[in-house]
């Protein structure tokens, strides 16, 4: 008899790979906020002073907490699109993964020293460079006949372009480093959202996408 | 050839993405739990001291498993009846995940410092955030029609109602701190499993709804 | 148009997060195995002696990761035979798993202070409750019906008997503690494996269970 | 009603919990890069150094995610062949997931030690053996015909011998240890990556075996 390689359950395990990745890059954050240990006696105000000097990392949870969410939902709405899986898309959905596993390591080290200019251009390397190679995959999947025929031009354009917003509000918060310090980089990032809200309302109106 | 964008499978991804996300973070809490170090000839005394010194964190470890675990069961049984998914939906879903991951910290907290008043308002905000949330995505559900149908309407009271009875309880407890300290509200969340019980018992009776 | 409750899924989704948590514990076990810190110049006899004071702990790597490995396989082996769920098989399934995710707290104690008897207790009843949670499991399945049907009389008894060999094994060691300490106790457990491979030849021969 | 054993299930379970113990093992590989703790005032420079000496770290994640990544490759694509399962494939996947999580340690070790020849020779004895396990889970199941039926039989060889570059390259690079130090033992490791692109070149026009 027969029997024709399971290449549906192949796509699925990258999907269920991914997922557990992302999961665990995800929940790995919170490690990072370490309870703070007091001396038997401290006062009240002791501990809160010390809750409150947490503040900066868990701004950095909820911030990576925030990207790593988009990228995997920019990650999930790709496979809406992609029905088979080949070597090679196996390999770069590998190199994205990498990069999201990566996260935690900047996260923390912006956490601890968010004031300063190398963990931010470190940070905002890392978290680019995740949501470069989550494009390129799509590209890919898009160039290999991954995805499903006939697919609207537009959707490629648009779902290359939304992840690449992410990399493009952080790598531009860099040029104000010089000038203006570390935290006015920081406070651009909330563009983030709004870019991608405006991005999705243009993207529905102009191009026909129903996300 | 018309391939059809694979819908089901986005909404299996939710449901093992967030499967994950709850695996490790009920797995996460035991790191919490710290093996003592003793110095070579320790008598077996400063062992079983340090161990007891540890009971507290237990406690935490457990009542956490037990609402991580109740809330894990929450959104397995509301996914009995939601039948398709949407991008609001994956995001909502995302917001729960992020509650949730972020519930060992809080665990540890009250582990380290269970007997002061602050730790245990975190703790309490933390988890009842995770079980908000969680109804918030039922109704989201509901009224955007991803659920089967006709779903019997007291079916989506009842799920809203439980899903609200571990925040209920905790919220509640918070008011006895100024009066009775920490202590006194922590051993009122016991309260949690005979609520459940009353409640499943009391919507069996009276809205017809078979668990 | 009317949309029966997924059940199917219900089901698979407790064999996949089941299969998250066993992979999280079991992958945890190796974070105890703290890389030795050592001065810039100290010579390789003194990182071999810290390589070597290690050993107990590879020692608890390895006996914690053979358990959970027989525990998944035990799990693995029931779903076979599983085909429906209810609330309480998944409430029983939640516990078994809080005991899985356990495992890393006493075994991490084995390794720091494998030489004592309280450790020692504590390794014995974690992990045995696991096995006896894992027990109760399949026998509350199979008399609520959610096994195949007809399911083999001996398949029960077998399946049940079997999970039980690891705390059997386990609970009995602790008798010789008193008389010849805990490394005797310890030596014992070496015995879970031989009785795994004469039950299962037996229970092939006289039960006529092909494994 | 007689109803089968899930049989697909099974294989399907093996598989993913797989998936998790590879994505678990790959993500705490990042836990080593420790985020450096400086005194409030430190310098730049200072932070910029304690970053740099953090490099053999960044080497040796990056290493491995490069090898367990290969592995997860190598194990997705043995799985388009491998259609039905036994309790003995189980087994010799299980010891080969115990491999792969054991990975994060002697990656960590070598991150710490990669300048002494003890830590590159665990490093290189573990990755080897979980190159060697997969690879004996793979006859395993030709054998046993777990495998597509009519496997095209150069298949089995190709893939076979595939897994076993890993640990060819590494298990040679030890002999120069005593002559050239761990550090040339280190570098001849990026053979690992031209090797295999020859060899599925190779594969492909002498075998036919279409990647």
């Amino acid at each position: 008899m027969n029997e024709e390689p399971s290449r549906g359950f192949s796509l699925e395990r990258i999907a269920f790979f991914s997922d557990a990745v992302f999961a665990i890059a995800i929940t790995l954050l919170v490690i990072d906020l370490r309870v703070p240990e007091l001396v038997e006696d401290a006062s009240d105000a002791t501990l809160q002073a010390a809750l409150e000097a947490l503040l900066p990392r868990v701004f950095g949870y909820l911030l990576s907490f925030f990207v790593i969410g988009l990228y995997w939902l920019a990650h999930w709405r790709r496979f809406h699109y992609i029905v088979r899986s080949n070597e090679g898309f196996a390999a770069i959905n590998l190199l994205l993964l990498g990069c999201i596993a990566f996260i935690p390591f900047p996260t923390a080290l912006l956490g601890e020293h968010g004031d300063r200019a190398v963990p931010v251009v470190i940070y905002v390397l890392s978290l680019s460079a995740a949501g470069i190679v989550g494009t390129v995959s799509w590209l890919y999947a898009a160039r290999t006949g991954l995805v499903i025929d006939p697919l609207p031009a537009p959707e490629i354009r648009v779902a290359g372009l939304r992840g690449l917003i992410v990399p493009a509000v952080m790598l531009s918060s860099l040029v104000v480093i010089p000038f203006l310090g570390p935290h006015v980089a920081e406070l651009l990032w909330i563009l983030i959202l709004p870019v991608h809200l405006v991005f999705t309302r243009l993207a529905t109106r102009f191009l026909g996408v129903v996300d």
